[in-house]
C-alpha cells in the first residue's frame, strides 16, 4: 500500500509526459503551460486510493487517474476565464496569457483528452466509469452556474450554498474514489461508502477553505486574508453571519457588502466574531469530518487498507494553512 | 431503407425531446434555447445512413446520432463565442442572448451530453465508437485553432486551408457514417471508406460553401452576397486568386483586404473572374464530389443500399442555393 504523498509523485511523473501532440502549436501551448504549472493532485491520487483500499493498483487506475485529472484542468481553464482571474497558482491564467478563445479551446481539448484516457480502460466496467463521470462531469457544470448566480443574489440559504459546493467540488473528489472502488473490483454498498466519504470530505474541505480566509494565519495560509470579504464571495461563513447576526450587525454587514471601506474585512471579522461564526465554522467542518470518517470505517475490509485515507483527511482537514 | 428527409423527420421528433434537466435554470434555458433552433440535422442522419449502408437501423444508432448532433451543437456555440457572432440562423447566438459565461457553461454540458448518449451504447463496439469520436472531437478543435490562427495572416496556402476545413468540418462528417457503419457490422475496409466519402464530400460542400458566398444567387442563397469579402475570410476563392492572379490584381486585392471601399465586393468579384476563379471552384468541388462517390463506389454492399447517400450528396453538393 501507498501513501498520499507516494501515490502524488508517481502520478505527477506518469502525468508530466507530453498529454498532448506538438500542433497548431497555438492551442497545444496553452494546454501545456497549464499542465506544467502542476497542483496537488488530489483528486487522481484518490482514485489510485480508492482503488487499493479493494486491490493492487491496476493499469486502468492510472488511465481513469488521468482522466479526472485532465478534467479538473479542464474546470478550471473555464472557470477563470467565467471569474475573469488574472492568476492561479501565482502564475498567470491561460486566458491571460493565450486569450479568452484560446483558452475556452485549450479547456474544450482538455476535457476531450479526458475521454481520451478514459477510452482506454480496458475492463468491462468501462461503461459504468463512463456514467459515473459523465454524470459528475454534469454536476460540476451546474454547481458552476449555481455559483455564478449566486454571485447576483444578496441573501442565499446554507442549504442551497451547501448543494453548490457539493455539485461544484465535492462531487469530483467522490467520483475519483468510486471511480478506484470500481476498478478495484468493489461492491455497490462498498463503492456508496467510498463516494460518500469523498462528498463529505469535499465539504469539510470547504468550510476549512472559508474559516481560513478569514481567520487563517496569514503567514502558513500563503495568500491574503480577507479575499473572500473583499470580493463580496458567499462562503460558509457569511452566509451563517447573515442567518445569525443581530439585527443591527446583519444591516452593517448588509451595508458592507456594498460599500467598500479601508477597513473592510476587519470589520466583517469582527461582526463574524460577535455571533461566532468561527466556532461555528470549526464545529460544522469537524461534523462533516466525522461523517465522512464514518463512511470511511464502514467500508467492508480490512481496516488496515483503510489507513492512507485516513491519513489524507487528516492532511487535508486538520492542515492548519 | 430511408431517404434523407424521411431520416431527418425521424431523428428531429426523438431529439426535440428534452435534452436536459429543469435546473439550474439559467444553464438550461440556454442549451434547451439552442437545440430548440433546429438546424438540418445532417451530422446525425449521416450516422443513421452510415448505419443502413450495412444493416437495419439499430437503437444504439440513434444515441449515436444523438451524440454527434450534440456535440456539433457545442461547437457552434463555442464558435460563436469565439467569433463574437451575433446571429445564427437569424437568431440571437446563446452568448448573445444569456451572456458568454452561460453560453461557456452552455456548451461544455452539452458536450458532456454527448458522451451521455455514447455512454448508453450497448454493443461491443462501444470503445471503438469512443476512440473516433474522441479523436474527431479533437481535431474539430484543432481545425477552429487553425482557424482562428489564418485569421492573422496575409497568406495561407491552398493545403493549409483545405488541411483546416478537413479538421474544422469535414472529419465530423465522416466520423458519423464511420460510427453508423461500426454500428451496421461494416468491416475495417468498407468503414475507411465511407470515413473517406465523408471527408470528400465535407470539402466539396465546403469549396460549394465559399463558391456562393461570392457567386451565389442572393435571392436563393438566403444570406448576403460577399459576406466573407467583407469579413477578409480565408477562402477556397481568395486563396486561389492570390496565387493565380496577376501581379497587378494581386496587389489590388491585397489593398483592399486592408480597406474597406464601398464597392469592395465588386472589385474583389471582378479580381476573382479575371483569374477564372468561379470556374476553378466549380471543377474543385467537382473533383472532390467524384472521389467521395469512388470510394461510395468501392464499398462492398448492394449498390442499391447506396442510393440514399448518392441522392444525399447531390442534394448538398448539387443544390443552387
Amino acid at each position: 500500500m501507498h501513501s498520499f504523498s507516494d501515490l502524488s509523485a508517481l502520478f505527477n511523473e506518469r502525468f508530466s509526459e507530453k498529454q498532448f501532440p506538438a500542433t497548431p502549436e497555438n492551442l497545444y501551448q496553452a494546454t501545456d503551460y497549464f499542465l506544467q504549472i502542476g497542483g496537488k493532485r488530489i483528486r487522481p491520487v484518490l482514485c489510485l486510493l480508492g482503488n487499493e483500499l479493494f486491490d493492487e493498483i491496476r493499469p486502468d487506475a492510472w488511465s481513469a487517474a488521468t482522466a479526472i485529472e485532465l478534467f479538473h484542468n479542464f474546470t478550471l481553464i473555464h472557470d477563470d476565464i467565467m471569474d475573469k482571474a488574472p492568476l492561479r497558482r501565482g502564475v498567470q491564467t491561460v486566458h491571460t496569457r493565450f486569450g479568452d478563445n484560446t483558452a475556452l479551446l485549450a479547456g474544450d481539448v482538455m476535457m476531450i483528452q479526458a475521454y481520451h484516457w478514459l477510452s482506454k480502460v480496458s475492463g468491462s466496467y468501462q461503461t459504468s466509469l463512463l456514467q459515473l463521470f459523465n454524470r459528475t462531469a454534469t454536476e460540476v457544470c451546474e454547481g458552476q452556474q449555481l455559483d455564478m448566480d449566486f454571485e447576483t443574489r444578496v441573501e442565499v440559504a446554507h442549504d442551497e450554498y451547501l448543494n453548490m459546493i457539493k455539485l461544484k467540488t465535492s462531487v469530483l473528489l467522490a467520483c475519483a474514489l468510486q471511480m478506484g472502488a470500481i476498478i478495484g473490483g468493489a461492491g455497490q454498498r462498498n463503492q456508496e461508502l467510498v463516494y460518500s466519504f469523498g462528498l463529505q470530505l469535499g465539504l469539510a474541505f470547504q468550510v476549512q477553505d472559508d474559516y481560513l480566509d478569514a481567520f487563517g494565519d496569514p503567514e502558513k495560509f500563503g495568500k491574503q486574508v480577507g479575499g473572500d470579504i473583499l470580493a463580496n464571495k458567499k462562503t460558509f461563513l457569511l452566509i451563517h453571519a447573515l442567518q445569525c447576526a443581530s439585527e443591527k450587525d446583519k444591516q452593517t454587514l448588509l451595508l458592507l457588502l456594498r460599500s467598500n471601506p479601508a477597513d473592510k474585512v476587519e470589520k466583517v471579522l469582527a461582526i463574524y466574531k460577535n455571533c461566532g461564526v468561527d466556532q461555528w465554522a470549526l464545529s460544522l467542518k469537524q461534523q462533516l469530518l466525522d461523517k465522512a470518517l464514518e463512511n470511511l470505517e464502514q467500508v467492508a475490509v480490512l481496516s488496515a487498507r483503510k489507513v492512507p485515507l485516513r491519513e489524507l483527511a487528516s492532511y487535508l482537514i486538520q492542515r492548519e494553512v
